[in-house]
């Protein structure tokens, strides 16, 4: 058995062919084109070649309407309401054709065959353009009513913070999101223009794009956390392109995160990098629909 | 059918006869005494008389050993490790005995028969001498791999804030509780004793008292509306003594929480007051037996 898979951001789109152990078969890439669909199919058609599908998983960015699959991606201003699960239904009639959150796929992804195996309840993390993330219960996916469940970007972790993009203030995302982790630094006379450059530039020293870095690790670590404490978690997983930065991120991130999951049952609770890097979102959105009903809840 | 269900609290025992429709057919409290398990045997047999039982449920402070119920509250010495559950089963044999978190039961208590009857997915806080919490998730108590999920205490709100029992920083207890924000008023020249002449002074316009009630409504309702976003709900209950303290907390709670909560899977989104008062945890302790395995995952 293996399913198409499909990952759609606002600067890359991926497509691949897994198998039903998770092995990628095939694979291709492109930069996200202003009209995204048909590339999508391209792509899609690219690797299943003459391939047989029993299936098609995709994962895109928020918010969209769940389990329906009509897509709004905040960094995509062509799809706004685009019926993502429906046009792939229409293209591959008769097999299971499921959409959901690409951070809640990264999650899934990590959970089926990365850092995550075996364990039952986590915490999946993405800090890149934005902070998204998916949440296991249990050994099972959980979604929440709206499909909505993982969003910790919008865990508040500086009451005086800076506005978030969501209408509140202090979330998660408005402190460490990449954009606004450079910009923190930018304000005061660091020269990086992306999150790769600013981690460069720690990594050699510079002491602004260190206390840039030591931030987004500490909020990141805290609303960690306070998620572990609330759900009872062992293990907090996050990746993301922003999570590439090496030790500036991660001493603060875990020292943050030890500091302040100090309750009895949090004994062993970890906070690590995700495994799977740039395939996680395909391999969970071929989980959503190679793992039965682990990862899906709806019709 | 009719079960036994006792409250096991700091200050105050409570036991009662429940029916199932959780009509309180008997009850009886009695201030905690330094040896509090005559005193809930005594009760529970008051309050059975020669009634049949077909089950026992139990709420009690934590930390606990669970399932186990094997207990250990934070403000009783003499129980450490006591085992609850155990030496209910064995006076009351052969009947399913269970025993949870008593925050975890008065969440079970307003989704059985308070303002969350019908709610599939809610947040039930309860604000008192410490802040504790339960999860209902798809209609079903969710527990934790350990039980301790709902630990929403520990949710940081102000990161530079007041040192937590739990050994964490400005954790929602720590700033919340209703005796820090006694101390917190009393630093400031405030003359109550606890909560409720706080409430009092508050009520007559007191500035301080409002202070520090907006302090902690404030605090309160910005976690509720990080757990909202996080877990996708659209209704938080808050109960507790502190919950009692009118306005002068309410107000900021309110405006804490929809100032927050602002996302679009949000809308509607409601805090509100528990329903059911002083009958919450009992009768939440009554549901673990009465409601099958709706608030019971464990053996």
């Amino acid at each position: 058995m293996a399913v198409l898979a499909l990952d759609v951001g606002g600067t890359k789109l991926a497509a691949a062919l897994v198998d039903e152990a998770g092995t990628i078969l095939r694979q291709a890439r492109v930069g996200t084109p202003a009209d995204p669909w048909p590339a999508c199919l391209d792509l899609l058609q690219q690797v299943q070649g003459d391939a047989g599908v029993e299936g098609v998983g995709a994962g895109c960015g928020g918010p969209m309407a769940w389990p329906a699959g009509r897509v709004s991606p905040l960094n995509m201003a062509s799809w706004q309401d685009f019926p993502l699960r429906e046009r792939l239904r229409e293209r591959w009639p008769g097999v299971p054709v499921r959409v959901h959150n690409d951070a809640v796929c990264a999650a899934a992804g990590e959970h089926w065959l990365g850092v995550g195996r075996g364990v039952d309840d986590l915490l999946g993390m993405v800090v890149s353009t934005g902070v998204g993330g998916g949440l296991v219960l249990g050994g099972r996916l959980h979604d929440g009513p709206s499909g909505n469940a993982g969003h910790i970007g919008h865990v508040v972790v500086e009451p005086d913070g800076p506005r978030c993009g969501c209408g509140g203030r202090g979330c998660l995302e408005a402190v460490a999101r990449g954009p606004a982790v450079v910009a923190w630094a930018a304000e005061r006379g660091c020269t990086a223009h992306d999150g790769r450059e600013l981690a460069e530039l720690a990594g050699a020293g510079d002491a602004v794009a260190r206390a840039a870095l030591a931030r987004a690790g500490t909020a990141v670590g805290r609303a960690a956390a306070s998620v572990a404490a609330l759900l009872d978690l062992r293990l907090v997983v996050v990746g993301g392109g922003l999570s590439l930065s090496g030790a500036a991120l991660w001493g603060p991130l875990e020292q943050a995160f030890h500091d302040q999951a100090r309750l009895g049952f949090l004994t062993g609770a970890a906070v690590v990098p995700a495994f799977l890097g740039a395939d996680t979102g395909l391999l969970g959105a071929a989980a959503l629909v190679l793992q039965g009903d682990r990862y899906w809840s709806a019709a």
